[in-house]
């Protein structure tokens, strides 16, 4: 499916295969297979829920794009381009979406919102999310190569409803983060508090 | 221990017998006696601590003043007195506390910020807090009358430390929670990333 697509420049000037060759430079290979594998399970995703395929694979290539940058200088970033000081109490799991999507703009000057946005809030997700963004959130966490306690019941969900599967994989690791004592970013409690409690 | 206890006319002109009396016009028997062993208990740790025990009676018998109140006047009272509109999201197991604070100091005329403080933050905890709002949170949740599994614990871990105390609470209130799929309120997250993650 991934190979069919050619990019219309609506939303970047690269082809996909320039774009790939980009982000495959910030990043270990193991990740960058992480990435196409993410790419393929968001293209099946947007191809079953009637989602813009094109949108889908910029925003899967370039979710993971700020994932290796060093902590240095995401906390500059932090503390010299307007984003909250809160953040400097977590760490690069909370920062490469918030500041991925900031650096994906700057350095390859995509600027469409939605794909911005998806990428901002992949490893958290949010209240409002678009379906593109939902894509994305559910795409990383069940491709193919997930490995994990419940990962079939996560890709099953995703198979009925993309809201389900994001309430699905937000409860899970939620869970997770609490049963190993780690952090937890308020933006997930929201995305719990409305996916899983309220929704 | 409690029948000792006089007071001071600092915190209150009333006597802790006219208190106890405000108090259970406001609730039924079961949560009155629920009251007084909240006191009882908080006299305990204020005792083993060495906290004002006099600021421990009041804060307890106070805290939870609110509880019965009917949901139309909370609402009323978030509405119109200045409290966040985010409250509206969340029922009378958050507003008793924070509320409580509120009609505590207009009702019962107590102003001591430590005591309100206490009463507030009752039922979530939170980042900053006193020794006496550590007590209250404690013995709320320790009294002689509770019973669920781990309460032994809770009980073993404040003869150690409040802190810790605060600590076991918060993380198996919070298991609880998403266990149950309740809604959580922003600031018992806090709570957890402060005690229990980095504490």
């Amino acid at each position: 499916m991934t190979t069919e697509l050619v990019y219309s420049k609506q939303y970047t000037d690269l082809t996909r295969e320039d774009l790939m060759q980009k982000v495959s430079e910030q990043m270990s290979d193991k990740r960058f297979q992480h990435v196409l594998r993410v790419e393929k399970k968001a293209l099946e995703l947007a191809n079953n829920y009637q989602i813009d395929k094109e949108k889908a694979s910029i925003a899967a290539l370039t979710h993971d794009y700020a994932k290796e940058r060093p902590d240095e200088e995401m906390i500059d970033i932090i503390q010299n381009e307007g984003f909250s000081r809160e953040l400097l109490e977590y760490g690069n799991a909370i920062w490469h979406g918030i500041l991925g999507a900031y650096l994906v703009k700057i350095e390859l000057g995509i600027t469409d919102q939605e794909i911005l946005d998806a990428i901002t809030i992949h490893t958290t997700g949010a209240k409002e999310m678009s379906d593109l963004a939902k894509v994305i959130y559910v795409a990383d966490y069940i491709e193919d190569g997930r490995d994990f306690p419940g990962v079939v019941e996560a890709r099953e969900s995703a198979e009925r409803s993309l809201d389900e599967a994001v309430s699905y994989e937000t409860y899970h690791t939620l869970t997770y983060l609490l049963k190993n004592k780690k952090k937890i970013y308020p933006k997930t409690l929201e995305t719990y508090n409305y996916w899983v409690v309220s929704h």
